[in-house]
């Protein structure tokens, strides 16, 4: 990957990266705000379609954005969750330039 | 991602598979097939770059076998591994085609 053979430090980065997307939950969630309008969903706009409560998708939330694939707004009384520019691109290259 | 909220049972299959390759030494070893001849190494040739025994590497390479991204050939004494072809793209993709 990223044409070569990783190093530990970029093995870790990518394990880490990959381990919060390891869950069918935060998959999901990341599907949603990817599929949203402007690739933003506010977090009072996540909880129905996963059926979970809201500070249980926070807790998913928070370690997506730990990843640094989604950023997190705060407006007023809501979260708002965006897909960071370019970051899922990145993710992807460094897969397929293995390939 | 694939341009639409995923269903769960998408969810699940990308959540196992991000799930395998969140480990270091996996991402690691992916890289390091990704990057040999063919795409192709035997187990022989990936315990030294990790570090581990070869018990240790089969288990890890097994866990990768059973994401389908990795394919197992028996060869006389020695297992040998390779990328599926496409598998590592179509993962990129699923995650491109979000962004």
């Amino acid at each position: 990957m990223t044409g070569g053979i990783l190093d530990d430090s970029q093995a870790e980065t990518l394990a880490r990266m990959f381990k919060a997307l390891g869950d069918p939950t935060r998959v999901k969630l990341l599907s949603i705000i990817a599929a949203a309008d402007d690739q933003e969903a506010c977090v009072c706009d996540l909880t129905e379609p996963v059926g979970l409560s809201q500070p249980t998708v926070s807790h998913h939330m928070k370690l997506l954005v730990e990843t640094g694939l989604v950023a997190r707004e705060q407006r007023g009384r809501w979260a708002y969750f965006s897909i960071v520019p370019g970051a899922l691109d990145a993710l992807a290259s460094t897969l397929a330039s293995s390939s």
